[in-house]
């Protein structure tokens, strides 16, 4: 193990989180703090920034505009979805990653994303080691879907679920106002796994919130759908609110919400909306009942007025654990969430090799997914309901949320 | 003016809002403290549930849950929407409402809602005055459009922009975070007036928040809103953020949502999704740019999470006022919110005629609009700002919002 010396410099990759920059707060505080790192960079969207040396140099950032990166949602430097080819098929990126890491003695390397930029961050770890320049690589997880292999759960991923039950709690009373029926479809995000879809099984726990859960995890049938659907409205005055995840499939393994690119309007092109859209319309076909379509978008990831306060501390604790152990020597590793076996929730970091985690998915278990396959299991919510707790508290100008001021400064090239 | 002696009877009316229980709350609180109030009736879905004699007893509700209605969204007696016909076009509502307040010894009636339900309440006024009983009438207040006349703003609207402005800055940092383009168009409630659409513009205070602003009160132009697309584009890297108004129309009066309905998909039924779907198509068509549609649906009203102090506490207040006027021999009355003269923002309470705000729409003033059409002016600002200060701490359990379980104990007919 080698005492290393040097610049650092961290990048943010793949969609936003509310967190990802509390994140990116633990892994710029704790950098300025070290001796051996002698510069500190954050890589404006990020491989690309480093790419093409658009490195923002943080320590000229003040102190207090980077701890409300706490509070800001959306990546700070900018992201980017890009993916390395292998060095085998294509050297050209790695050979400039090597030029680039040697002219700013780039020695530590962190990078923050899902199940891609863990495998980005991979490579780079190998190819860097192959070359001989010593540089320690450390992945920090991020992602909203809790797709990670490896780790409890994921940074992000507690904030979006807080917000996607609170919102199916609020939803859920208006959904069912007026003394006509009506069935509502909410689209939530997770494109393989269900997670975040169900989350919304949290809207069940004080009162009535959702009806029916759909994941991608259990084969969807559209005849089965409709009946679901009609069963809740016999029993409930023709009132049904369903969630569904954006990643349903059929059982042939074709996306439920790529049925709408076969669909094109007047002026032939597809038509925009997602899989809320098509299962509404379905209802409202078969059914004869009013129907809602409500996509949760891009608010569920961004909600950080409504983000939970232990997934803000933990994605802070990650980016400065990921900062401690790149230090002590550490590369080719990923930050990881450990529960402790206690009766009290407690989280314990640790690391775990990034193979682990590049290109590979974590699904929700087949045994918390209720018969049916239209709700979860009481595992679940015993698994989410610790995260969600507490209340991140947004310092406020105006009566609303004051985000973070980067200077954004460019270093010298 | 007399003293009347009688049961009261409260219903709520039209689209609920973040707020709409705290003036339920502050009606109820009221009149149980009223001693010339022999019964405290909650209607169940309006008008429907007076002519229906669907009658929950108030007093039999605990004091706390009646309390919680403040943080509770959307009508929790159930909302109707329900237009009662001219006495003359046919009586049988009216004969059956007089038999109803006849039997239960109703004295005072309060309706709570938009500019559809002080009609209602008017013409109730004013059949009871003519039936010759004695029945004190006050409307309460509520949209989140804010277009009911005769007074400064309405209860429900101050959340709803709270929430929509939030929500605007934190897309608009999600919006813009790729090196790539992106049109997003954000859809925000408000058939005809722009009230709502016109906070987006708050997300400018701080930071780089919407770009262009389409408001229902400015005839809307196809070609001009690309040219203003593609300027905004132009500019930053293809990047621009739209907010729109559901109720946008073009110059011949057409709703520009109503375009979709002439689009039918493949089964031959009409597409859902809203404006913000077709914007957003036009764009991809014209300017070739990835765009994205946000629709912020029924969240935008039911997000009591995010509800103003100000709003909370002015609505509870105006329920409590009506109570007082009425029982103070006032009828034909809506409770309206003033503006002091004084530089802090307070609010005086005052009566109008429900004459004024039966049927009528105030809408955005010209002047408040930008010469281009596309943003607001600082008179809207100022306008708006004191209205959404305050964040109303939710009690919460299991780090959800707790909402107020009522009982819902029928009187007995």
């Amino acid at each position: 193990m080698k005492d290393l010396v040097g610049a650092m410099i961290f990048a943010q990759s793949g969609g936003p989180t509310s967190v990802i920059n509390a994140s990116a707060a633990g892994v710029f505080t704790e950098a300025l703090n070290q001796k051996n790192i002698t510069a500190v960079y954050g890589a404006a969207h990020g491989i690309k920034g480093i790419l093409t040396e658009q490195f923002y140099d943080m320590a000229q950032e003040d102190r207090e505009e980077l701890e409300l990166l706490k509070y800001t949602p959306s990546s700070a430097l900018g992201s980017v979805r890009y993916k390395l080819k292998d060095y085998d098929v294509d050297p050209t990126d790695y050979n400039r990653l090597l030029e680039v890491f040697k002219k700013y003695n780039i020695r530590y390397f962190f990078y923050n994303g899902g199940n891609d930029s863990m495998d980005t961050c991979n490579k780079i770890s190998k190819f860097m080691a192959q070359s001989g320049w010593d540089c320690n690589v450390m992945g920090v997880p991020k992602t909203i879907d809790n797709d990670l292999m490896g780790t409890d759960h994921c940074p992000g991923f507690a904030s979006a679920a807080k917000y996607i039950a609170t919102t199916a709690m609020e939803v859920a009373l208006d959904s069912r106002v007026y003394d006509t029926g009506l069935v509502c479809v909410m689209e939530v995000m997770g494109r393989n796994a269900g997670w975040l879809t169900a989350a919304t099984a949290l809207s069940n726990i004080q009162g009535k919130g959702v009806d029916l859960i759909y994941l991608p995890e259990t084969p969807f049938d559209m005849d089965k759908f409709v009946e679901d659907v009609k069963a809740v409205c016999a029993k409930n005055e023709n009132k049904c609110f369903v969630a569904v995840s954006e990643g349903i499939k059929f059982a042939d393994g074709s996306y439920v919400g790529e049925f709408k690119a076969s669909k094109t309007d007047l002026f032939g092109h597809a038509q925009l909306g997602g899989v809320c859209s098509i299962l509404a319309n379905v209802i409202k076909e078969k059914l004869g009942v009013k129907v809602r379509a409500i996509e949760l978008n891009l608010m569920q990831r961004c909600a950080a007025h409504l983000a939970s306060k232990v997934d803000v501390e933990e994605a802070f604790e990650a980016g400065r654990q990921a900062v401690i152990a790149a230090v002590n020597g550490y590369t080719d590793f990923m930050v990881a969430y450990e529960r402790s076996q206690g009766e009290k929730y407690e989280t314990v970091y640790k690391l775990v090799p990034l193979s682990i985690c590049a290109n590979t998915e974590k699904k929700v278990p087949a045994e918390w997914i209720t018969e049916n396959g239209t709700n979860v299991s009481k595992e679940y919510i015993d698994y989410v309901l610790p995260l969600i707790q507490g209340k991140w508290e947004t310092p406020k100008e105006n009566g609303l949320p004051r985000f973070a001021r980067l200077k954004k400064v460019l270093a010298a090239k």
